[in-house]
């Protein structure tokens, strides 16, 4: 059992900044997320888009948004359970809740806070009858770990900058990398389209365009797809394979935190904003884009308010007969829970003659 | 009279970052602060200090935080009028809101934002009996323009950052420079107690400590001061001088915007923080630290969201009959007043075979 003061579902950047706004009330965090990284759609959906509108940054990449949140977080610790996502919640009768996720961790806590963004991200599946079977066992949705296909025949499907960036990629690790794709024109930042045409004409990548995967073959696991054309004249492929990774993008679902009880507004929680964003379930807050309430806008920097203002009701909760003196940092510093101290330079008093 | 959209009384962070959330809705801003340069505290009281909790800058000097908002707000263009004192506020007919300052310029707007911080900074006036006499006849609480002091004999009042800051700054502008404080001990940055050290044993600054300037002595304006030792065996010292610079801090008031009919508590204007962040008078919106309500954090994070806020309901108040989608600035760029126009790369679509 894993045990925190607040557990956070979610750990986009708002999931990520409450760790900051807990730390500076001394409270620990740990995050679960689906995602097998930090960062949420900005890691995963758009990490090299640039962002304008975060407060004193005229530019900032998403990705480079996620560094600099994960810098400012490291001296308070938080946990981390990735690759999974939160399945349950159950209100014990200490009034602590425990979380579990899909594959069995259970996480403990007195304050949950959601901030699952739109929801945990689940990929898009090609409609091919018996795909549930090979699931984990030669197909992926997801690249976890690249080296998982060393050396492996691999076939990647879609044709988008994932598709086309991991195909790059595995041209280098895997023994062979075919991409297909169901049109001839491929949709990417200009450099992948390059990179991936160059490592086509070099053989390094055997291209199959206008085709789609229609059937997979093994019994174990996955030893063969069938890649079918959309063009009457071209023939059928049966081709050996190890691996097949469709790469049709991810759909946001809200998932399993929708059957917790808690109220539901056009796919978001209702929480209530003139105070500290908590939900109908007392000790469970919402934050960020997974929240609604009149006037809400679905900013970034509207998840980081909503993350520091809940973190001082989270406090009372947590300390119910204590009284938190907030101090500015600029004030008092910020003291991680690893050691480290940021404060500012010290003024001096002394006499000048 | 200066016309605008939307008319921010206040240009620190808050009322700053406002300027880009009212452009990305093609909204044009004035601002007004009693202040010569906007920043507001942070440019006036710290610029030199650390700030730790921005939300993805893990540490920011204060000043550096308003250097990067004035770069992201570039494209909007506002106006400003600076060192001027939002004096009153006047319901026009046709719904609209004239502001006058203590210098009666005019401003017209259909909307007007308080972010006016802790109030207007008001400096610390010593206690001499005629010292308003001599205001703008050779004394000043607040340096503006440093070559007004040029070749002219100089003293300057205090003991912290500024008074010592200053006082270095004019022994190079000025014939005389005299550092009046009432201790022995000046409080300040190592590096400034260290250099005005220096440039009193050279006598480019002339130090009395332990003393204090009490009487002020002229006829159409300054032309001595009077001063006292507070120590019994020190004789006083009648010095000839042209301008008395008393460098006591400032101390924020609420000042004549608390006889603007807006609904007070605490010295903080109280906002609906439910829904817009508008105060008792329709059309009169309060956000950052002049606003209270329910829970409310004084975190410069928390003006950046009332702002982002604001400016949707600002929206629908001028453009009563128009309905704005929110578009991701990732997603939709950022296009300026001044014809600039910032987007991410755009996606190639091609073959690559």
């Amino acid at each position: 059992m894993i045990k925190t003061d607040i557990l956070i579902i979610g750990a986009g950047p708002t999931g990520l900044f409450t760790v900051f706004e807990a730390g500076l009330l001394k409270l620990k965090c740990h995050l679960i997320d689906a995602l097998p990284q930090t960062g949420g759609q900005c890691s995963e959906i758009y990490p090299k888009k640039p962002i304008y509108d975060i407060p004193a940054y005229p530019e900032i990449l998403a990705g480079g948004l996620v560094d600099k949140l994960m810098e400012q977080i490291k001296p308070f610790e938080a946990g981390y359970t990735l690759g999974e996502r939160a399945e349950t919640l159950d209100k014990q009768e200490d009034g602590s809740f425990i979380v579990t996720t899909n594959k069995g961790t259970k996480h403990q806590a007195p304050v949950v806070v959601i901030a699952g963004g739109l929801g945990s991200f689940e990929p898009r599946k090609p409609q091919i009858s018996n795909i549930v079977d090979f699931e984990d066992k030669g197909i992926a949705y997801i690249i976890k770990d690249p080296e998982v296909y060393r050396d492996k025949k691999v076939v990647i499907a879609g044709g988008g900058d994932s598709a086309l960036d991991w195909a790059i990629f595995l041209a280098d690790v895997a023994s062979e990398v075919s991409l297909v794709h169901r049109r001839n024109e491929f949709r990417g930042a200009l450099d992948s389209v390059e990179k991936a045409s160059e490592l086509a004409k070099l053989g390094k990548i055997k291209l199959y365009t206008k085709a789609e995967v229609k059937e997979l073959h093994g019994t174990d696991k996955l030893n063969s797809v069938l890649i079918k054309s959309t063009e009457a004249d071209v023939e059928d492929v049966l081709l050996e394979v190890d691996n097949f990774i469709p790469l049709f993008g991810l759909s946001p679902k809200l998932g399993p935190i929708g059957d917790w009880g808690l109220e539901i507004e056009k796919n978001a929680i209702k929480v209530n904003n003139a105070k500290d964003y908590q939900t109908n379930i007392p000790g469970v807050f919402a934050i960020g884009d997974v929240n609604t309430y009149p006037g809400k806008l679905k900013l970034i920097l509207s998840g980081f308010h909503e993350a520091a203002v809940m973190c001082q009701f989270a406090y009372q909760i947590i300390n119910p007969n204590k009284k938190f003196v907030m101090k500015y940092t600029t004030v008092g510093g910020v003291e991680g829970f690893d050691g480290s101290k940021k404060e500012a330079k010290k003024e001096v008093v002394q006499s000048i003659v």
